[in-house]
């Protein structure tokens, strides 16, 4: 369950350096070289997972207890007010290894994080169809 | 645990409306009424917690099971290529009562996910200065 040719499990193995801030038997958090703030921190599973939805069922409680311990460690080591978590999952992730971004926050500090162009349903028979769609889809994914 | 000022849990309670997409004995899931794109998707735990960071350690499991299977769900019904899976703690959240995104991606969909201005660490003493405040912060948390 390791991709050699994955710079992430490259990291999990010791195989490139990180600034490794947190480790336990199934995941691993180092800084971001490139960060949005200092102490952006990425969290992984060391075991090679490319999304969310790939992510093996065993894990999720692991995982996501330590992005909430690191959501509290990155907001209270950098002091900040707030911070922001998040996955791309395949658009937009640069590292096909899940990882969750854990990122310090405060008011003003120029990260529109949801002030992107929102669009509207333009009626109710439209906000009904996605919902129609979203509930097909998770009846085929649940069967 | 329930705020009757809370608009999510007015609409956990079905005091408010919503066009709810999934539910289960712990979590609710219901379209973004102004949504980055159609099925756009937030889910909340039935209970009132305000951040990550305050979601009751039982609910990690569940919570974020839910949040795995609609990442397939919504990538699948909206014949997506990926997905954004984003919480907000505190800045930037608009209802104090965690909320996971779920939000479906397609290449050059002009949703800026992590193209946000990037920083740098200046030098090694740097980045070790901001990996020390973790893992003071971490010993903190954890003792």
């Amino acid at each position: 369950m390791v991709d050699d040719n994955c710079l992430f499990c490259r990291i999990v193995s010791g195989d490139l350096p990180a600034t490794i801030v947190y480790e336990d038997k199934t995941s691993l958090a180092f800084l971001d070289h490139r960060p949005l703030f200092h102490g952006h921190t990425l969290l992984v599973p060391r075991e090679h997972f490319e999304t969310l939805g790939d992510l093996s069922p065993q894990l999720i409680e692991p995982y996501f207890k330590a992005a909430k311990l690191l959501s509290l460690v990155v907001e209270s080591a950098m002091d900040a007010e707030g911070t922001f978590v998040a996955m791309n999952n395949r658009v937009s992730q640069s590292v096909p290894h899940l990882h969750v971004h854990i990122v310090p926050r405060r008011r003003k500090d120029g990260l529109k994080g949801f002030f992107w162009p929102r669009t509207k349903y333009k009626s109710d028979e439209e906000i009904k169809e996605v919902q129609s769609k979203l509930q097909a889809a998770l009846q085929k994914i649940n069967s």
